[in-house]
C-alpha cells in the first residue's frame, strides 16, 4: 500500500472523536462524520495561526526587555533604542495594514462572512473617541519635542509622527473591518493581526511604563532626599529632559502639561486595538453567520432610580476628588501633614460608601439573577470568551494592590482611623471586586431575555436542501410566538427592571472608580502605611503594575455592564 | 402571561445560536436544536464554577502577598506567618479529600463517566514518583528542623507533618479520581477542587520563592560585601536560620543539604497536582465516555538513532555540568577568574551544541510534518488545551531570559568570547523554543497515526435509537478496513520513523536541559555581563522568576513529547 493510498483511506475514516457539528445538521451520515475537519481547520493551512503566535511572542517579549531596561536609569538602554524599535513595528504595521485594505478592497471574496459578534458599536466607537484623543496627544507631543530638536534626539518627534499615521490606519482598519472572516491569504493575515496586536500591546506596555515613572518619579527623588516618605510625594507633572536641555519655545510646559492627561486615553486605544485585533484574529477563516439578528434597543425611559444614584454618585466622588487633589497639591508643598489627613480622609470616606454601595446594588443583581432562572447560552462566541477573561484577568490588578494593603494594615495593626479607613476600604473593595465578576460573567451569559432573533444558521453549501426545511419550520415557530413577544415587549417584569437599575448603577459607579485613578489621584503613596512596611520599590512596583490593569478593569466593566443592561 | 410561562416558552425556543451537537446526532430536530442547552450547563447549577473561581482568585493573592512579603528581610512577614496560611490551606483541603473520598466510595451513581483523556499514566506515575520525593524531603525537613526547636518555632516542623499528611491524601486523590467526571454535589466538589488547585499553587509559589532565595542568598551579600559582582558568586547551599540559632543534633546540615536537593520535586509535584485539580475541575458534570479506546504502545525497538544520540547528548551534558559545578565550587572561593572562565566556557559551547543539535532535530520533524499532510483532531478536550497553555506560558520564562541576555549582549557589544558565547546561546534558544512549540503543538494536534479508535459516543438516553443504526454503520466500516489497518502496524513509513526518532532525541534533549538548572547551574550569575547591565535587583528578578518557569517547561515538553512519539 503506498503512501498515497493510505492518506487517501484515512481521509475517509469516519470522524469517531466527537467533532462538534453545527446545529440542525441532519441526514447524510457521510457529510456529517467526516465534513468538520475539514470545515474547521483546513488541511496544512493551520500552521498560520502558530507562526503569527510565535512572531507575537517574540515582539513582545523583546519589547519586554527593552522596555524595563529603559524604565531604570542606571541601565543602558535609553528612551530612544526602545523607541526606535516602536518606529519600526509601527511602520511595519502600517505597511502591512495599507496593504491589507487595498488586497481585500481589490478581492471580490475576501469577505464573504461576517461575525456579528465581534466589534460592537461601543468598542468602535470607542476607539475612534480614545483615537482621535491619542491624535491630539501625538501633536502636543510633537510641539513639545520640537522645542527640544537643537539638544536632544530626533526620534523623540519622529515617534509620535509615525505613531499619528499609525493611529489614522488603524483606527480605519478597526472601524471597517472589525466584523470581517477573512477568507483568503489566511497565513499572511493572521501574521498581520498579530503584528498589530504585538505592536498595541508594546505601545501599550510603553505608556503604562511612562506613565507610571511620571507618576512616581518625585516620590522617588524626595525618598533620597529626605526621610518623609511618600506623605509629602505629591506628584508633580515633571516632563522630561528638564534637567540639561530647554525648551527653545514657551508654550513647552503647556504642551507638556496637556498631553500627560491624554496618557490615559492612549493607554485605553492601545487595549482596545489589542482587543479588536485579537478578535480578528480569531476570526480569520472562520465561517459565520453573516448577518446580526441581536437588535437590542437601549432605552433610558425603563429605568430611573440606578441613573440618578449613579450621577448623584459621580457628582459626589468628582467633587471630593477635585478637593482631594488640591489639598494634596497645595498642602503637600508646605508639608501640612493635618490638612493632608484631612484630604485623605475624604478620600478613602468616599471611596468605601462608593463601593460599599455598588457591592450591596451587586448583591440585589445577584439574587435577582438566582431568583430569575434562566438558560445560559453556551454558543461558542470568541467575543465573550475574551470579554470574560480580560474582566477577570484585568482585576487581578486592583485584587493585588488591595491583598497587599490589607496585609499591610492588618501586620501593623490597623492604628489610628486613616488606617482603618484604609483597611475597611480594601476589603469591601476585596468584596466588590468578587461580585462585580459573577454579576457581569453571569450576565453575560444568560440568554437575552424574550429577544427574538433568527436561525444563525452556518452557511454550508452541501446542507442547502436539509436546512431548507428545517428553517422553514423554524420560522413558522417563530411566527407563532411572534405577537405574544412583541405584546410583552414594552412591559417589563420587575425582576428585569431591578436588574437595569442595578447595571445603570454599577456603570455610574465604576466610571467614577475609573476616573479618580486615571486622572492621578494616588492614595497609596500619599498615605504612608504601606510605604514603610513594603519599602518604596516594592510597594512602587505593586502599585504601578496592579493600578492600570485596575483602570483598565473599571472601563472594561462599563462597556460589559452595558452589555449586561441591554441583554436583561 | 405569568413568568412560569414566559420562561416555559423560553425553553422551547429553538436553539438557534449555533450550539454544538455531538458529532452524528441525526433526525428528531426538535431536540437536536434544544437539548445542548440543558445538557452542557445545567440550570442555576453553574454558579459553582464561578464561586470556585473567586474563591482560588483570592486564596492565590492573599498567598502572593504573603509570599512576596516574606521573600524580603525587612518586611515584617515572617516565614512562619506564611506558614501557618499555608498550614490552614493544607488542613482544609485534606479534609475536604478525606471527606471527599468517603463520600463518592458510599454514594453509588457518583462517578458514571470518565474522560479518558484526563490523567493519563506518564502523569499519574510522574505525580507519585514526586510525591514520594516530596515526602522523604518533608521527612529531612523534620528531622532538621527538630534541631532547631529550642530556640525555633515549633511552626517549622508542624508545616512538614502537615504537608505529609496533605501529599499522602492527594496523590490518593489523584490517583484514583483523575478520570471521573463528578456527577453528585458539583458545587461543593468544584469549591474543593479549587481550593486543592490554589493550595498547590501557594505551595507552588512559596517553594519556588525559597529555592530562588536559596540559590541567590549569597551573591546578594557578596554584592554588597565587594564589589565582584557576579562573577566569584558561587552559589553555596547556605541553610536558614545559621546566623543566631544553632543545631542541637549534628546531622542537621546533612539532612539540609539533601533536602535542598530534593526540592525541584517538591515543585514539580505541586505543579502536577495543580494540573490535575484543574483537570478535575473541569471535567465535574462533564458527560463524556466511560471507556478508553485509545491503547498507544509504547515500543522502543522503533527506533534507534534518537535515542543513542540522545543519550550521548545526555551523558556528555551530565559530564560537563559536573565539571562546571565542581570548577565553580572550587575556584569561585579561590576568586580564580581564568578557571572561573574555563568552566564558563566549557557550560556555554555544550549548552550551544545541545540547543543548536535539538534546533536541528525539530526543523527536521518540522519539515516532515508539513510534507506528511494530515487531518488535525478538532474535537474539544481540555487536557490537550491546558498542555498546549502550560507548555506556551512556561516557554515564556526562558525566553524572558533569553531576550534580556540578548539585549545586554547587543548594547554592551558583546566583547570577549564569553560574551559571544552568550549572545550566541541565547539567540539559538530563542530558535529552539519557537521550533519545539510549533513541533509539539502541531503534534498533539495531529490525528493519531493509523489508530482503531471505536465511536467515543456520549451517552444520551434521548437518541439511542438513532444511534444504534449508526454505530452499527461505522462498526461494519471499521471491520471492513481493520485488516488493511492490522496488516501495515508494524511497519514504520519512513517519515513515521523520522518523527519518533526527532521525538526520542529531543525527549533526552530536554532532560539533559531539565537536570542543569535544577540541580543548580546558574551560569546567569556566575557571568558578570547582565548583571553588571541590568544591576542586580532586574536581574535577579528576571531569573528568578524566569528559571522555575523554564525548568517546567523542560519537564513539560519531556512528557508532551512523549505524548507526540506514541501518537505519530
Amino acid at each position: 500500500m503506498t503512501e498515497k493510498h493510505k492518506e487517501a483511506e484515512e481521509a475517509h475514516l469516519p470522524n469517531t472523536m466527537g467533532v462538534p457539528v453545527r446545529a440542525g445538521s441532519t441526514g447524510d451520515p457521510e457529510f456529517t462524520l467526516s465534513s468538520p475537519v475539514v470545515t474547521h481547520m483546513e488541511r496544512s493551512q493551520n500552521w498560520g495561526w502558530m507562526v503569527s503566535g510565535i512572531i507575537c511572542l517574540n515582539i513582545l517579549i523583546l519589547g519586554c526587555a527593552l522596555v524595563s531596561g529603559s524604565a531604570y536609569e542606571d541601565i543602558n538602554i535609553s528612551t530612544d533604542h526602545l523607541q526606535i524599535y516602536l518606529i519600526v513595528l509601527l511602520i511595519l504595521t502600517t505597511a502591512w495594514i495599507i496593504y491589507f485594505a487595498v488586497y481585500t478592497a481589490r478581492q471580490e471574496n475576501a469577505i464573504v462572512y461576517q461575525d456579528s459578534h465581534a466589534g460592537p458599536i461601543w468598542l468602535r466607537g470607542g476607539l475612534v473617541l480614545f483615537g482621535i484623543l491619542s491624535f491630539i496627544m501625538n501633536i502636543f507631543k510633537i510641539a513639545s519635542y520640537v522645542g527640544y530638536l537643537h539638544c536632544d534626539s530626533a526620534v523623540k518627534v519622529a515617534f509620535p509622527v509615525v505613531q499619528i499615521a499609525f493611529i489614522t490606519t488603524q483606527t480605519y482598519l478597526m472601524w471597517f473591518h472589525a466584523k470581517d472572516c477573512l477568507q483568503v491569504q489566511k497565513n499572511l493575515t493572521r501574521c498581520g493581526l498579530m503584528l498589530t496586536l504585538s505592536t498595541n500591546l508594546v505601545m501599550w506596555m510603553t505608556l503604562v511604563t511612562e506613565e507610571s515613572l511620571h507618576q512616581t518619579i518625585l516620590p522617588e527623588y524626595q525618598q533620597n532626599e529626605s526621610k518623609s516618605l511618600g506623605r509629602s510625594s505629591y506628584i508633580s507633572k515633571a516632563g522630561y529632559g528638564d534637567d540639561k536641555c530647554s525648551c527653545s519655545h514657551t508654550s513647552c510646559s503647556i504642551f507638556k502639561e496637556a498631553y500627560y492627561y491624554l496618557y490615559p486615553f492612549n493607554i485605553e486605544y492601545s487595549l482596545f486595538a489589542s482587543a479588536m485585533a485579537y478578535i480578528m484574529w480569531k476570526n480569520v477563516g472562520r465561517v459565520a453567520d453573516e448577518h446580526s439578528h441581536h437588535h437590542f434597543k437601549f432605552r433610558l425611559r425603563e429605568v430611573v432610580v440606578g441613573p440618578v444614584a449613579g450621577v448623584l454618585l459621580v457628582i459626589s466622588g468628582i467633587a471630593t476628588f477635585i478637593v482631594y487633589e488640591m489639598e494634596m497639591k497645595i498642602y503637600s508643598y508646605d508639608r501640612d501633614d493635618l490638612m493632608n489627613d484631612h484630604a485623605l480622609m475624604i478620600h478613602f470616606v468616599m471611596n468605601i460608601v462608593i463601593v460599599a454601595l455598588m457591592s450591596l446594588a451587586t448583591l440585589l443583581g445577584c439574587v435577582i439573577f438566582k431568583l430569575d432562572h434562566k438558560n445560559h447560552v453556551s454558543e461558542k462566541n470568541p467575543t465573550r470568551s475574551l470579554d470574560v477573561g480580560l474582566l477577570v484577568g484585568a482585576s487581578l490588578g486592583q485584587f493585588i494592590i488591595s491583598y497587599f494593603s490589607i496585609v499591610a494594615m492588618v501586620a501593623t495593626g490597623a492604628n489610628g482611623h486613616l488606617n482603618r479607613l484604609n483597611l475597611a476600604w480594601s476589603i469591601i473593595m476585596v468584596i466588590q471586586l468578587g461580585l462585580q465578576n459573577f454579576f457581569i460573567i453571569d450576565g453575560l451569559h444568560r440568554e437575552p431575555h424574550l429577544e427574538i432573533h433568527l436561525p444563525t444558521t452556518v452557511e454550508n453549501p452541501y446542507l442547502k436542501e436539509n436546512d431548507k426545511t428545517q428553517n422553514e419550520c423554524m420560522e413558522s415557530d417563530l411566527d407563532k410566538r411572534m405577537p405574544a413577544a412583541l405584546e410583552h415587549k414594552h412591559k417589563l417584569s420587575w425582576k428585569r427592571r431591578v436588574v437595569k437599575e442595578v447595571c445603570a448603577f454599577l456603570l455610574l459607579g465604576n466610571i467614577i472608580l475609573w476616573i479618580m485613578p486615571a486622572f492621578g489621584a494616588r492614595p497609596q503613596f500619599d498615605h504612608d502605611t504601606e510605604l514603610k512596611f513594603y519599602n518604596f520599590n516594592l510597594w512602587a512596583a505593586v502599585v504601578n503594575i496592579g493600578l492600570p490593569f485596575g483602570i483598565f478593569y473599571r472601563m472594561h466593566s462599563v462597556a460589559s455592564l452595558f452589555e449586561v443592561f441591554l441583554r436583561s
